[in-house]
């Protein structure tokens, strides 16, 4: 088993109050999307933000509203995951696509697809072995009962030193 | 030359004040974001956003707030510019890409790149005759005076009837 670098939190796994708080916190543009975790088990995290604080010019769901909670999303799939695995490392997003589908009406939903084992395996050995490692997260978009836009990042996770 | 579907506005130029006082207004999390137009001239937008209310985990800039200035300044070239030659559109983002090259430090400025004649020209085209029509445009985001991130967004522009 690779060794795991600076380990300080020991398989931490938090609650949805706790993610939601933890985003507020370090990352204020949560607070003004609106975000709330809605689910942070089984290795993916659904996030949802109101359609008020994220309308666009045409009373539907702003594309930069609905990509950055997308990004987030993805983005706390990884970290969270990390931290209840006992990795300490910093993770940030190096590239992302979305594609909108459907304009957004109500309230909306960011679900990440979990990282399937055998990616997670080589992201994490790679993260050990050489103190970083990438890692690619598919998010859907859900709002009005149907999936509104389809999004792809790609995550970068370094070793805490 | 094509018929401009309906065109109350008639060639309107506006004024930085004026666009940036539009995306506030319409756009509510253009406030949260901070967001500031620094050049609304020469069929290009320049966006500007302070780093204090985009901050991340990491004191740098938040990818999702990158990339909703990028889309903003790129729906905003083809919004203000279909404005200014007197078409009544609307204009929404189809689909868009980002790469995060480096992290920012400081407050970064999203500048579109001008969308060539020729492309223009087959964009308005199909606007006036089917009623949609479609467009590229490239932003750079700029901080501590390099490329920071490089976006790329298409946008549907549908005449309002």
């Amino acid at each position: 088993m690779p060794s795991r670098r600076g380990s300080p939190i020991h398989g931490e796994i938090l609650t949805r109050a706790e993610v939601e708080a933890y985003l507020r916190r370090h990352i204020p543009l949560s607070a003004a999307l609106g975000l709330r975790a809605v689910d942070v088990g089984g290795d993916r995290i659904v996030l949802e933000a109101p359609l008020g604080p994220n309308l666009n010019h045409q009373a539907t769901a702003f594309g930069g509203s609905v990509s950055a909670v997308a990004i987030l999303a993805g983005w706390a799939t990884v970290h969270f995951r990390l931290r209840a695995a006992g990795y300490a490392a910093l993770t940030v997003i190096q590239d992302s696509s979305i594609r909108y589908d459907a304009p957004i009406h109500s309230a909306f939903r960011a679900a990440s697809t979990p990282v399937d084992d055998a990616t997670w395996s080589r992201f994490t050995r790679a993260l050990a072995r050489r103190g970083k490692g990438r890692v690619p997260v598919d998010v859907a978009v859900e709002a009005d009962g149907r999936v509104a836009a389809t999004f792809h990042g790609r995550y970068v996770a370094l070793a805490e030193s």
